[in-house]
């Protein structure tokens, strides 16, 4: 009889993809015992417990992360813009005109100094020319081709294998949870799409970021194709992250999980939500380790302005330093 | 023994959710046996059995369903369109300027033969002044409360029971066997959200259609809050139907379901999926139980040059009149 048992554990175990023995193991063990800790074990054992008066049902659990400088390393410049940079090198032979025009003859001219002067207008007009006019597969192959070769300079890895473990790990536990995971990007969604469900498990339609306007037509053979035109369609940063959230979700999430200025409204939507929510800020006090920077920053403003809304409205501010074991899955 | 045997199928069936004896059963009861049917039993039977060459992977299944014509009735006039003709005669009291506008005095003065006459421009102009300048919430409130009160005058019955059974049971039948199904639909996505969880099974993320802009901002009491724009973010229709499934799905359909010649593009893309593939469109033939139109008709046309495409391209086209046994759930 006891063997019966135990084939019968065996198989309910297999069959329903029960987690064998998760209630042993610490679902974060990046993480430093603290108060940021414990707020996310809480949040997702509150949410998930049907006694709980914060119980949330698994149709509506939604949580959102900020990719740059909240999944994976963004200083001192956002992956995509190196692209975008790599890409104005490679397409020069077809843009003569940019020999003579900012911002591209500083990418040509390699002037490193002019090229930290750029604006965000300066970025988004290189973005939007390297990434149109042409197909949404062609585009699909060069950033695949791109993120497979090349590597971050400070690290000699790839920009893939600068994601946070830690924050890998959050990620892990809601999705064991029956959360739905989004990634809500500032960054192009087409780009993050390429290599999100490898690294991160989440699908294509679970990542929401900006994006240029498409149009359909026809190849040669009369198949249905669809070209990219330089022509912004959602700008997913700051408003436009709970815009954008409504536009695809149609609701507001129960977490998120930010680390700048451009999280803000993101955090402040999830908090409007009338059930249970969890807002996070990681905040990068790591100069060693990684990085340090805060409100004078370009990339990745953390300024004193959003400190202090966190503190006024009770969100959980990160120490890289203090909460996080390691920083990258093997340091 | 024997009774170990019988708990242990049913723990198993119970808590893996293994639909019991799913193989007696008729998973489309309300189609009559043929070509048609075939297709959709042969389509989810290739696409799920691992050792077929068709076979799609879970994560890969992907399914689109127009609404207006495919899902639910769409004569005399769409449903959203006599939500908002409502709208215009509850609202007008704050816009007297109507009285003396076009297309909205027409409405006010129930002039029911040049409310025939109205184009789609006059149409989307309606829509866009009664959906607009309010929040969200209190748009979903208003449709929520219409939708529960109003009544099909030919059929006297809610429009949500206006919904085609055979429809419901491929939707079913395609949920069950993991694909994920959307609805992609020319009218406001919004709208649709509303109700489509009760009706169709089918959660707000996968609900894709025409978009207003929305503007967040906040309340007095500083909680975030999105307004809606009097300004179109997405024309989901025609061509805008494949734009719109790449910008929230970023792949292509393996299965889509239409009915008219917005649905064409949304077809062909489907079809340009280089994996398993299939492509229905309902035609309407069947004037005594619901409604027989084609090309002629300006809501919901079905072209000669669609009919000859689906001839051309090997789409199924389902005959209401032939195919179904019955069209609603108790007729």
């Amino acid at each position: 009889m006891n063997k019966i048992y135990i084939y019968l554990f065996a198989i309910i175990t297999l069959f329903c993809n029960i987690p064998l023995f998760a209630h042993n193991q610490d679902p974060l063990p990046s993480w430093n015992e603290g108060a940021n800790k414990q707020a996310i074990l809480d949040f997702v054992h509150a949410t998930t417990d049907k006694k709980n008066p914060a119980y949330v049902s698994p149709a509506e659990r939604i949580a959102t992360f900020d990719q740059d400088g909240t999944l994976w390393v963004e200083q001192p410049i956002y992956t995509q813009v190196i692209f975008a940079f790599d890409r104005v090198l490679q397409l020069a032979f077809k843009h003569p005109e940019w020999k003579t025009q900012s911002p591209f003859k500083e990418i040509i001219a390699k002037d490193k100094v002019a090229m930290t002067k750029f604006t965000s207008a300066d970025l988004e007009k290189i973005v939007i020319a390297t990434h149109s006019d042409m197909s949404v597969e062609a585009f699909h192959q060069a950033v695949k081709q791109w993120i497979s070769q090349a590597k971050n300079p400070r690290w000699h890895r790839f920009y893939t294998q600068l994601v946070y473990q830690p924050m890998l790990e959050v990620m892990q536990l809601l999705q064991a949870n029956g959360y739905k995971t989004y990634i809500v990007t500032g960054g192009g969604q087409e780009f993050v799409r390429v290599y999100a469900n490898q690294v991160y498990h989440v699908p294509p339609e679970q990542i929401i970021g900006s994006a240029l306007a498409t149009k359909y037509t026809y190849d040669k053979r009369g198949n249905g194709i669809l070209i990219k035109l330089p022509q912004l369609l959602l700008r997913d940063n700051m408003s436009g992250k709970p815009e954008d959230i409504y536009l695809f979700i149609g609701r507001h999430p129960q977490a998120a999980f930010g680390n700048s200025t451009g999280d803000q409204q993101m955090l402040e939507y999830t908090q409007a939500n009338k059930g249970a929510h969890l807002m996070m800020l990681v905040h990068h006090d790591d100069a060693i380790r990684e990085y340090a920077y805060g409100a004078n920053s370009k990339v990745g403003t953390f300024s004193d302005a959003l400190m202090q809304e966190a503190k006024q409205r009770g969100w959980q501010v990160i120490s890289m330093k203090k909460d996080w074991k390691r920083i990258f899955s093997d340091r």
